[in-house]
């Protein structure tokens, strides 16, 4: 099976070529862009994303062509000449590419990539850019807080049957282990990425056998070192868990050890704590407890307080389509344009003050404190800045300039890095499993206040004194001239 | 570009393969299995979903097969065999699938595919039947009632950015067309479909010359016919609405017609209106204004009741992943299993009355009044039963069995068709056109009241006397024996 390498190159929205083709016209094409993708503050309780689609996004560029089909259904469009596909037959993407890397914790308003390229290569790769990074970072950021909530126990990956198609369940799946769960249910993606899939059986097995204990035999005449059975397809208590704890006893007679049992339906808090207590009292304490059905972060919080007995969630519909903000609503803007070397920077003037954009070609620091470890806060500045962290450094609120802080003994870690340099691929994406380590590593580096479920605190991204002179400048220049200086 | 056919026999939950796996080592490979694909009832306020992915699902089916490598990764799961993979390796689907035609106003409960297949076949494809099938339609369904909503005027697709993953922007696009929408930004969705693809220019466009007036000139003079100017870079009404005048007063000086200006942000009521008034003033009362941002059915509805000036609904991220119900939740429940010949039908119980499944191999008929012509109610029951239309028909609500009403002067539509028999795909799917075309026509013929956007009516979805009888003597059954009869 394996992806076969899918040419998405046509997955852009018109209006990229329609610009891309007005450019050539005006002979704009030698001008260099500079755009920032980032997110705006996220209409739920999350304070943080988790970047991730970086690989993917690495894929979609290294494969950008247009062959004669693309070139010709463009041409029935009647928008374009023979002028504009003959640079879209050479078209090969040649500019840099920077991204903060697949796992980091990220926050709203910080370039989580930065594509700086001739200006029709630049709006190309817009649209495809935001749709693999915006879902990817959505579901790697609800994974993230699912894990967060389930405290250690064991969180599997389940809903491809609802995902919003087959790349959401296929890529969903992948950015849910770099969220923290351990592993999924899709074998596409298990194969794709070198993972276990894991998964036992489901009501219509229990169905297609005589009686719930035929069923439950065959099951584990099959599968005899690793049982687990779903235990609610007529009555969990009555009939579910004894006659699992009947073909556990039968394979305990034979040397094997039963797995567990997987409650599915009822009240969860109330049907694990009995069903333990029937699983101890017949000499199964390590039979493990395991639920699914509609969990989300908040249901797994509650339970857990409600000290229900499970020791591992499977998490479907809700993680894979993060159900309480289905998109990232990540954009894509200009910041500079660069002409015969020169840079002038760009702005998008809005009436509301969040939606300014940043203008310039920028970085992003990440500052940790050196006694704790834990990371102070988010910095952005000009590329050609420099951190000097051998000083105590002041940096401030840039909606809220009067709030202040001082900062000491840190350590500034840049989080761009280069993804492509004139066009060439410099950065190799680590393993999968690599990338989940990483992200738990990062985690660890934020006081749980970030991570709350509900009013988590606001972590602070502040922007450089250069940059914010720089924008206050524009501000009120594109006010009244709207011009490049 | 084009998809090349991509194989998803992998994209499936791993149980379905331990349970195929557990069926062949039982010798149940040769019995049959009916599963109906249905959804419940939403929890948002549609009471009908639009059916749509069938031309996917039957892609899939006929792509079915397992490769070289796809064995290789089941064989370092260690819970398979050679007996095992020998199946795998010459696996075929050779059942039948019966559908509700792509387009078609569905309800919950009701069947809208229904397999009869061998057991191991029937349940391989059940996760990637569900993944497609839930995704288009969920998003048809959506995209109708933005349709409905916006009453006439048109609606473009633009959500592609913030889809979930590449196929949910592709797809969902697909589905966006077949609930009304009249095209999509998505350029890879028109030329797979054959559709034309829509777009001008965005924010950046206009930043990236020297003024926004010069950006407008430099558009008009590449696309003088089809001009459609975005006005809120700056400010729309001091700056963005007078300049797109000033380059149609030249555009019309040359002969051509501009087509209108685009709004992206402010408030779209009162800005489409004074936009209108000054392009009426200015000579181009058919200067269309088309709006984007944020929009889904209740702001159109808002925006139009309140006299917006507003031609055409550009709808992007609300649309494209279901905002309010992000997925559809579809399930793929066993109904029977067939041994040499004999039909046991299959009953799953759950405390939840909703929840219960309905057993057997059944058909459903949608009712339509023969003086109105419009549908009165949809009636499932057995296969082997038949409606006799030349009489009067008592039908009845299944959870209220009192609410009862006579039906007269009647139609009575099978909705299930042939899709494959046997095996062989015996359907051939409409173009997309057709299919939205149909769509259309189906909605006429149902009332406005089961499309309120607020709590519309609820339409009846019966079961015939002998479905009704059957599904209470299992029930029973169910709760004490458990087992085969």
């Amino acid at each position: 099976m394996y992806n076969e390498k899918r040419n998405l190159t046509m997955l852009t929205d018109l209006y990229q070529l329609t610009m891309m083709n007005g450019y050539l016209k005006h002979n704009m094409d030698d001008s260099e862009a500079v755009f920032d993708m980032f997110y705006r503050p996220l209409q739920n309780n999350s304070v943080y994303a988790v970047m991730a689609g970086l690989e993917q996004a690495i894929e979609y560029i290294n494969n950008l062509h247009f062959g004669p089909e693309d070139i010709e259904y463009l041409r029935s469009l009647n928008l374009f000449d023979e002028q504009f596909f003959d640079y879209l037959r050479s078209f090969k993407f040649s500019g840099d590419i920077y991204a903060i890397p697949e796992g980091t914790p990220i926050f709203p308003g910080e370039p989580m990539i930065r594509v700086r390229a001739p200006i029709m290569q630049a709006q190309l790769v817009e649209t495809a850019l935001l749709n693999i990074i915006n879902h990817q970072t959505l579901i790697a950021t609800k994974a993230s807080k699912v894990v967060y909530a389930a405290a250690g126990t064991d969180v599997l990956e389940f809903g491809l049957r609802r995902a919003q198609g087959p790349d959401a369940g296929i890529y969903g799946a992948r950015a849910s282990i770099i969220g923290g769960c351990v592993a999924t249910s899709n074998v596409y993606t298990g194969q794709q990425y070198a993972l276990p899939a894991k998964g036992t059986h489901a009501h219509s097995w229990v169905m297609s056998f005589p009686t719930e204990l035929d069923a439950f035999r065959a099951y584990a005449e099959v599968y005899p070192s690793s049982c687990m059975l779903l235990v609610d397809t007529y009555n969990t208590l009555k009939s579910g868990v004894p006659n699992a704890i009947t073909v556990f006893n039968e394979l305990k007679a034979k040397g094997y050890k039963p797995v567990g049992i997987r409650l599915d339906s009822g009240d969860l808090a109330y049907l694990s704590k009995k069903s333990r207590q029937m699983l101890d009292e017949a000499g199964f304490p390590e039979a493990k407890i395991f639920v699914s059905g509609d969990m989300d972060e908040q249901t797994i919080w509650e339970l857990r307080s409600q000290g229900a007995a499970i020791d591992v969630w499977g998490v479907g519909t809700k993680m894979i389509t993060s159900d309480d903000l289905p998109a990232l609503g990540g954009v894509y803007k200009l910041s500079a344009i660069i002409k015969k070397g020169v840079v002038y920077p760009k702005i998008k003037i809005s009436e509301n003050p969040v939606k300014m954009t940043n203008p310039g070609i920028k970085d992003v620091y990440r500052l940790y404190d050196n006694a704790t470890g834990k990371a102070i806060a988010d910095y952005i500045c000009l590329s050609d800045e420099t951190i000097d962290t051998t000083k105590p450094m002041e940096i401030f609120d840039p909606q809220a300039t009067w709030k202040r802080m001082t900062v000491e003994n840190f350590t500034a870690r840049p989080l761009l890095k280069p993804i492509f340099v004139n066009g060439e691929q410099v950065y190799q994406s680590p393993d999968l499993t690599d990338i989940a380590a990483y992200h738990k590593e990062q985690m660890n580096t934020l006081w749980d206040e970030y991570k709350r479920l509900v009013r988590p605190h606001i972590y602070k991204v502040d922007l450089s004194q250069k940059l914010y002179d720089l924008k206050q400048k524009l501000l009120l220049e594109g006010n009244c001239k709207q011009q490049h200086k």
